[in-house]
C-alpha cells in the first residue's frame, strides 16, 4: 500500500509500506477520503511550525474516513463494508488529564500525524489503515468525502464548547479557512444570531457568507472595516480567532464587548496584543486545542443534517496528485479544504 | 375598543374600554395577533393557580403582536405601520435584580395579565393596547402570528440559556404543550443532538416530531417507556419539564445521567421527588421563570428563520370567539397553541 | 485481628479476620481512629436506607486512618510508620465517568462499606487494612483522629465546588450533623460571608456557632425562625441541605433569594418540595454525592491549618466498645462525630 | 478645606478648596485616611498612563475613609459620627452594563481620580467629601486605615470571582504591589491551597510570605525560578498576574497547567505573549477592572476578621507630607501601601 511521507519541507514522496495486519480490538480500513490541513501545510511548506520540527520521516494526514475491510480479534459492533470517519486523536486513558476529562491535554498523546514526541506519530494518509474500535464513527448516511471532514469540524465543536453560551449571541469570526468556515457552521448550530467574518481572501469571505455569515469584512481592502463595531465599548459577545495573526485579534479586541469572549484557535507564535484593553475590558482569551469526544457529536450532527459540511470541500486530487493538492491548499484565493481520494 | 375580561373561573368577558393616548415614549398599537397562554388557562378554567388567585377583573394576555398606529412624544427608530412584537416584561429597571441583570426578579414587576400583585397588571389582549418603546420589538418579515409567538419562545430560549451547554447535548422534553414544542426547537437551535419527547396526547407528539424531536414516547400507553435510558446510571444530559407533573419528573429523574441537568418550566405546585435519586446522580434542577432580553432574540431568530415557530399555530379564532379558543387551547388532543386573530 | 462487622439491624458483631499480605501497589496499616458516619448508622440501625439494604455481613466502616506497616512490591513514595488517611473512593478509572472527571459516579465504584452492589464492599472499620498507595494521604502533623476526619471534610468540600462562587456569599446550613457542621468549616474556608445555621439540637447548634456559624435558629423551638430571611425575595445565596428532612428543605427554599443554589447533601428518601417556588425563584437544586480528588485538598488544608475539624470529635471508644459508640453517634443531643480508637 | 491636586507629572500640590453642603441622599464626610493607588502614582510620576493623560488639574485618590460629619436630606441608617469606607466606583444604573450586573462597564461611569473622561472625574483626596449614600459602607470596628483599604481589596475579591473555583487551587501570583499582596489574601480566603509569589523585591516578597504565601520566588535573582513548576504540563490552576510584565506573564504561562486560568490584573499596555503555548494549552486570560459590590463583601470580610489587611500599610503620612508618600510609595523595596492621614 502506498502512504504520503514528509521528509523535510517540500519533499513530500508517496512510497509504500508493509500492510500489517489488525491487532486484537482493532479494524482495517481502506481509505478514501483525507482532508488535508494546515498543519499538514506547516510540515510540507515549511518543515513544521515553531518548535515543532521534523526529525525524521512522517506519513502525514489526520482528517480521514474510509471503509472497513477487515475485523481485528474481538471487534464487535463494527461491520466489513461500513463507512467509518477515524478520530486521529489517541489518548492513553490513565494519565491525570484523561482522568480529569481533558483528553485532548493527554500527556501520552499519539496523535496522528504529529512532529511532536520523537519518534513522531505517523498519520494516517495511507491506503490501509489499522484504527482502534474506539477511534471509529460509523458514518452511514454520509460520503466519505464528508465523513473526512469530521476532525476540522470537531475542532470547531470544541472551541464553540470552549466559548461557552452561544444562543443568541453576537459573532465574529476572523479568518475563514477551513476552521473559520466550519466556525461559522458550529457557531450557528449552536444558536450564533448574528455572525461577521474577516479575512484577506475574497474567495474565502464568499464562502463565508453561503455558510451562513450575515456580514463579511475584507480587512485588506478595508483595513478600519471593524471600527464601526467599537461603539459604547464593542459589540461582539463571542470571538472565534482563526488566523492567528496579531493583527486580526487585536483589531478585533477593541470590536469586543465587555466581559467579551475571544477562542482563541489559529496558532500563530509569539503575538502582541493590547492586553490593558482585553483587561479594561474584562475580556476572556480563551485557548482551544483539538477536541475529543466532539469527534463523535460531529459525525452525529452531520448525519441528521444539522451540520452541512460539503461546501468547504473545493477540491479532490488523486493519491498520485497528492503533491499537487498540497500546493492548491496553500492557495486561499481558490480553496478551503482540499481532499485526497484514495481510492 | 374591546378587550377580554376575566371575571372568575368561566367568567370571561369582551367589554369595552376607553383608549387612552401614548404617553411620551410609548407607541400606540393596534392589536394584531395574541395567542393563549398556559396561564391564561388556569384563570380561565380554576381562576387562579398555586397562591396566585384573581382578586379583581382582570384583562388577560400577553403574547401579542400588532401594528403601530401612532408615536408618543420623544419616540424614535420606531414608525407608524410597522409590525411590532410586544413584550409583556416591564421591569422598574432599579431594584437589585434589575441591577444584578436579573430583570425577570425585579421587585416591582408589572407583566401583562398577571394577578400576582394586587391591583392586578391588566393584560394585552385588547384592540388597543400603549407600550413602552423598550417592550416593541420590530418584526419586519414576520406574520402577526408569528411576531405573537415570541413570549413563548423567549420562555424556551431562557430556559435553554439556563439550562446551559446544549451543543451535542442528548435532551428529553416531558410535556409536550406550546412550552414542550418550543422548547424542542430551542434545545435544536442551540445545538442538540438526540432529542427524545413525552406527552399523554398523541396529538401534541406528532408535532414534537414534526418540529423535530428523534423520538417520541406517549407515556400514557407506555408507562415504562423511559426505562431502556436508564442504563448505565442514566442517558439524558438535559430535561426540559415542561409538564408541571410529579410522574413525569419522578420518572425523568431515573432515566438522567449523573450530573444531568434538570430545566423546571411547568408549574405545578407542590411535587413529591426522588430526591435521594437527584442526589446520589448529582442532577441539578433548575427552575426556569419568564425571560426578559430573550424576547429581542427570538425575534431576530424569527426573521432569520433559524427558528420556525409557525406550525404550533394550530388554531386561530376571532375575537369575538375568543372564549371558544380558549376552551379549545384547553384541549390537548387537538390544540397546541391557539391565537386570537384582533383585527 | 479484628473487624467490625455488622450482621443485620442492630445486630453488631466485633469478628476475627485473616490478614492478607498487601499486594503490590498496597500498603499494609495498622488501623488508628476510624469515624462512625450517618450511613453507618442507617446499616446499624435500621440495616440499610432506602433501596439498599443489607444482603449479608459486611464490615462496616470507609472514614479511617492509621499507620503504615508493611510496604507491597513496587511501592515507592511512602514508608513504614508515616500515618496515612485512606481514601474509601476506589473508582476503577476506566468507566465512561472515570475518564469524564467525574470519578464518584465510577459505574463499578468499590466504596468501603457500602451495601450497593452485591457481594457488598467490605469496609475499613478493622484493624489491619490493605489499601493501594493512590487511596493513601500522608498526614505528617496531623493526629490519627484528625486524619480520619478527611473523609467527611472532603464530602463537603465537594459540595462547595458543587455550590459553585461562594466568596463572600450568604449562606444557609440546615441540619449541622457532622456533615452540616463540616459544610459550615468548609463554606467559610471557601469565602462565605454570613452563614446561618439551623437545627433541632442545641447540642449541634453550639457547635455549629464555635466553629464559625454568625447565626444559628433552632428549628424545633423557633419554627418560624427563618421567616423573616423572606423578604424581598428572600435573603440566602447558598443552602447546604445537611437534613434531608423535606420541611427543612420546604422552608429553606422560600428563605433563598432568586438564583440562589441548594446543594443537596442530606439523603431522604423521597421529599415533598414547593416546586413551584423553586421554578418562580429560578433556584438549582443541586445534588452532591461523595468527592473524589477532594480528600487530599482536606488533608492539605488540615495540614495547613486553613481547616480546623478538631472540635467535632466529641466522643472517642475503643473498638471493645464499639456498639456503644453507634448508640452514642445515634445521639445528636451529645454527640457531632464519635471515632473508635483501634490501638 | 484641603485637597491633594495633580497638575502635572511631578506637579502635585496641596489646594485649598470650597466645601458644599451634601445634596439629598449624600452624607459630608471628614476624610480620615487615604490610601495612595499605582494609578496616583501614573499620574504623579507620568502624568498618566497608555491613552489616559491629564488634561486639567485634578484632585487625586480613590481608596479612602472617613467619618460622618452631616447628613443631606433624606439620609437615614447613617448617623453622624460613624466611620465610612467610601466606594469610589459611581455607575450611572441605567446603562446597558449597569443593568446587566457589569457596573464596573458603565458607559458613563464617574470613577474618583480618573482622567478617563473629559473633564475628569476629581477625587477623594479631600479633607472633606460628600458621598452618596450607596457608596458608603458603615465600618464599624474597623480602623480608619484598614477601612481605606476596601477598595484596594475589592479590586482582589472581584479578580478572585473572575477566577473561578478556588478551592484547594495551587495558585500563583506574579508581582506583589498591594494588588499583589491583596490577591494572596484573597485566593487564601476563596479556599486556595498552595500560593506561590514571585517579585523582583525581597521586601515585598516577605510580606507577600508573612500574608501566607507558601513560597517566593524573587525572579530577579532566580530568573529561571518557575522552571521547575512546568514539568507534566505545569502546575498551576489560577493566576493573579498583577505585574503588567510580559515576562513575567511569559514565564507564567509556561507553569500554569492545562486550562489553567489567568486573571489579569496588571495594566502594561501591549504585551508580547506566547498565545501558541496558551492555545495549546487551553489557558484562559481574563481580564479583572475594578469591582463593584465586592467593596461591600471586604468591608465584611474585614469587620469579621475574615481578612486582615492591616500588615499592608507599611507608612502612613500627613496631608502635609503627601508627596513625601507619593515618592515613597514608588519605592518598592521600602513600601506596599501608604497611607496619607487627614486629621
Amino acid at each position: 500500500m502506498k502512504a504520503i511521507v514528509i521528509h523535510a519541507a517540500k519533499d513530500l514522496r508517496i512510497e509504500d509500506q508493509d500492510i500489517a495486519d489488525p491487532s486484537a480490538g482493532e479494524v482495517q480500513i481502506a481509505m478514501a477520503a483525507g482532508g488535508i490541513c494546515g498543519s499538514d501545510l506547516h510540515y510540507y511548506n515549511h518543515g513544521g511550525f515553531g518548535d515543532i520540527r521534523l526529525k525524521q520521516p512522517m506519513v502525514l494526514g489526520h482528517e480521514v474516513a474510509g471503509h472497513i475491510t477487515k475485523l481485528g480479534a474481538g471487534v464487535t459492533g463494527l461491520s466489513v463494508g461500513q463507512l467509518v470517519a477515524v478520530s486521529p486523536s489517541r489518548p492513553c486513558g490513565a494519565c491525570r488529564y484523561c482522568l480529569e476529562g481533558a483528553a485532548n491535554h493527554c500527556l501520552n498523546m499519539r496523535f496522528y500525524g504529529s512532529a511532536m514526541p520523537f519518534p513522531h506519530i505517523q498519520g494516517a494518509f495511507r491506503q490501509v489503515l489499522n484504527a482502534d474500535v474506539s477511534q471509529c464513527a460509523v458514518a452511514d448516511g454520509l460520503s466519505a468525502a464528508e465523513a473526512a471532514m469530521a476532525e476540522p469540524l470537531a475542532v470547531t465543536l470544541h472551541a464553540t464548547r470552549r466559548a461557552g453560551p452561544m444562543l443568541g449571541k453576537s459573532v465574529l469570526v476572523t479568518g475563514c479557512g477551513p476552521i473559520g468556515i466550519l466556525s461559522i457552521i458550529a457557531a450557528r448550530r449552536a444558536g450564533a444570531d448574528h455572525i461577521v467574518a474577516t479575512d484577506l481572501s475574497d474567495f474565502t469571505l464568499a464562502m463565508a457568507k453561503q455558510v451562513g455569515a450575515d456580514e463579511v469584512i475584507n480587512t485588506g481592502h478595508d483595513p478600519h472595516g471593524l471600527d464601526r463595531f467599537r461603539a459604547q465599548k464593542g459589540s461582539f459577545d463571542v470571538l472565534y480567532e482563526c488566523s492567528g495573526a496579531a493583527p486580526a485579534l487585536a483589531a478585533a479586541i477593541h470590536a469586543m464587548r465587555p466581559r467579551g469572549v475571544i477562542v482563541q484557535l489559529g496558532l500563530g507564535g509569539d503575538m502582541t496584543l493590547p492586553v490593558q484593553a482585553l483587561t479594561a475590558k474584562e475580556l476572556s482569551l480563551i485557548g482551544s486545542f483539538r477536541f475529543h469526544e466532539e469527534f463523535f457529536t460531529g459525525v452525529s450532527l452531520m448525519q441528521k443534517r444539522l451540520v452541512d459540511v460539503r461546501p468547504l470541500i473545493t477540491q479532490t486530487v488523486t493519491l498520485a496528485d497528492a503533491e499537487q493538492g498540497f500546493k492548491l491548499a496553500s492557495d486561499r484565493s481558490r480553496a478551503v479544504k482540499v481532499q485526497i481520494a484514495f481510492e
